[in-house]
């Protein structure tokens, strides 16, 4: 089976990692030729060479929403890719996917659309505090801003936003979701995430499900969805809500390479290729660090490596750079207060006293 | 890290594999251009470009003991071959591997080495039952002939043997060691083997240790060994006797891949390389079921990833032969009956009724 990727990130490096279970071979389509995929695939494209790329994949899919429109208008024609352009095009504006979201009686943040200068301000004055998020995407906290009521907009560059209604969430939570050729949905354990300034730095499974399921379930239907899809909730008085929905595999969801009978990555990949999935099964506690923003020194991956159960993936990226996401620690224990002792070990080997530096 | 792999059979395809996690690079020599570790590695090179593959390097390790002399002599002059050269010389003559372990005490079958017809004759007429070893080696029972007090040798082909006295275990087990740079040596959980006509058709752990540690820790002491070892055991009355030694990944390790908090492909290349390795930790029970003799169709592979807990890593092998190891199946559970329930669901999916046929 020859699965191309369109991105050569380290969402699709370790697509191909995990694939290579299976024999799978694999094409990466990216500008950068030895990009983290690219270099382990067994053949790479540039953009200008996608024809080639989709002839030559029996299977398309992608690592990131903002693919070139060529690129995904002749995937998607070629009746090859998974998931579908419907998804990446709800990405493409972030007032369609909550509108979407909206349409289909998903909880979300209360919201206005402001394309002018004139609404952004009306926007503003509607909520008490609002986060204001740039409509054509972004991605780690990038395009946003908070406010309050009576703030001025001055510093706030001109584009269109969906305007929030900043939620007080008790907690930040994902669930992975897969849906196979044949509509069957399944859900990895639903995790708990810990942002710092937008950037997911910590996440950790299990937690319970007070109705991630049947949310994400709706979602998978109602697109048609076949792959994994990563859902961000916020849970505020112990109900869900949907921050935002990415059509593929997850950071949050990098967890399930460690203590899962499966990992998003496989089960993605049976998901495209049609080949069948199980609920997948959380062996062990499980969490990760994500390694944000600075090379990774001998001295302290050796120190990490010093802590039980925890297994390093290196993305190989051309260079870090503050807040750039340059490999995560998997980390697994019997029971979850030694899970986060260990994982608090890693933190505090990588960032010092303070992760806010890098991120 | 450039990473040297002598051999580019499905041992070394798996060190490749886990390697991508800490972001190594790899070079496989085989005399096989499209071998199943080859065709994922960095580099290939043929068995004639020996010094290419030396130079490149900066650690050495192999997948099989059966190395061709220059390069292994090449490989141990230049200082990064792991482990050394030590441990291969003991598999070159399996009277070595047996007089090694009688020299440290290890308890063995007991045996006669017989270099000659008449010594062959009499060795035989020493034991109720015995087994020929091909001294020579061979894997996978081949060179191997069992044989009773007064039975002829008619049919048996002349060369040096091992006569060991048959053993009547109580079950064929395995552990795998791991010794790193400092001379720190981990364990993982020790496994139980099914073996049929001399193949590994099951393993599964945990079994628990009657005394496997001291008599593993004591062979890589003795050795000076650096990296993961393989050792097979008799159970005898409660009471473990070595069978065999591999001084390198083992088939009967292949269940750490899954439900491990690492695997022994990454043990492996953490310990040769330097990097520091911990105990490995099992969360939950573990097994492989291999898949031997006949290719996988597209059915029988979806039954099999339709039974929950499921992997398959496929070796991509030029093709398939009776008694060939093409690939296996990684199986875990939340407890061992509903391990082995779903081991026999894939001993069955893969094999039917007949597994005999195919080894």
């Amino acid at each position: 089976m020859n699965v191309g990727i369109i991105g050569g990130g380290q969402l699709g490096r370790m697509l191909v990692m995990e694939g290579r279970k299976l024999g799978f071979n694999f094409s990466v389509i990216d500008s950068n030729a030895n990009s983290p995929a690219g270099r382990i695939s067994d053949s790479s494209y540039s953009y200008d060479q996608y024809r080639d790329f989709i002839g030559q994949s029996e299977v398309i899919t992608f690592e990131f929403e903002h693919i070139d429109s060529r690129v995904l208008e002749a995937a998607e024609s070629s009746g090859k890719l998974f998931p579908g352009k419907n998804s990446i095009m709800l990405k493409r504006d972030r007032a369609d996917e909550k509108n979407f979201l909206k349409g289909i009686g998903v909880p979300t943040a209360e919201f206005m659309v402001a394309e002018t200068r004139k609404e952004l301000s009306e926007a503003v004055k509607s909520f008490d505090h609002s986060v204001l998020k740039s409509a054509a995407g972004g991605y780690d906290g990038k395009g946003q801003y908070r406010l309050k009521r009576n703030d001025k907009l001055d510093g706030i560059p001109d584009q269109k936003y969906v305007v929030e209604q900043k939620i007080d969430f008790d907690y930040e939570a994902s669930a992975i979701f897969v849906s196979d050729r044949n509509g069957k949905v399944v859900m990895f354990t639903p995790s708990y995430n810990l942002n710092r300034k937008g950037i997911l730095l910590l996440n950790r499974a299990p937690i319970s499900d007070p109705g991630f399921r049947d949310i994400g379930e709706r979602i998978i239907r109602s697109l048609g969805y076949v792959g994994a899809m990563g859902i961000e909730f916020f849970v505020v008085d112990g109900k869900p809500m949907v921050n935002e929905i990415a059509p593929r595999v997850h950071n949050t969801g990098h967890h399930t390479l460690l203590g899962s009978t499966m990992s998003q990555f496989e089960a993605h990949l049976r998901a495209i290729t049609g080949l069948p999935i199980n609920e997948p099964e959380l062996l062990s506690p499980s969490g990760i660090v994500n390694l944000i923003g600075k090379d990774l020194d001998s001295t302290t991956r050796s120190e990490i490596l010093s802590i039980p159960g925890t297994v390093i993936y290196w993305y190989c990226k051309d260079s870090a750079r503050r807040g750039r996401k340059l490999g995560h620690v998997n980390i697994a224990s019997h029971d979850e207060a030694s899970l986060k002792k260990r994982m608090d070990l890693v933190t505090r080997a990588y960032y010092g006293d303070d992760p806010d530096k890098y991120l």
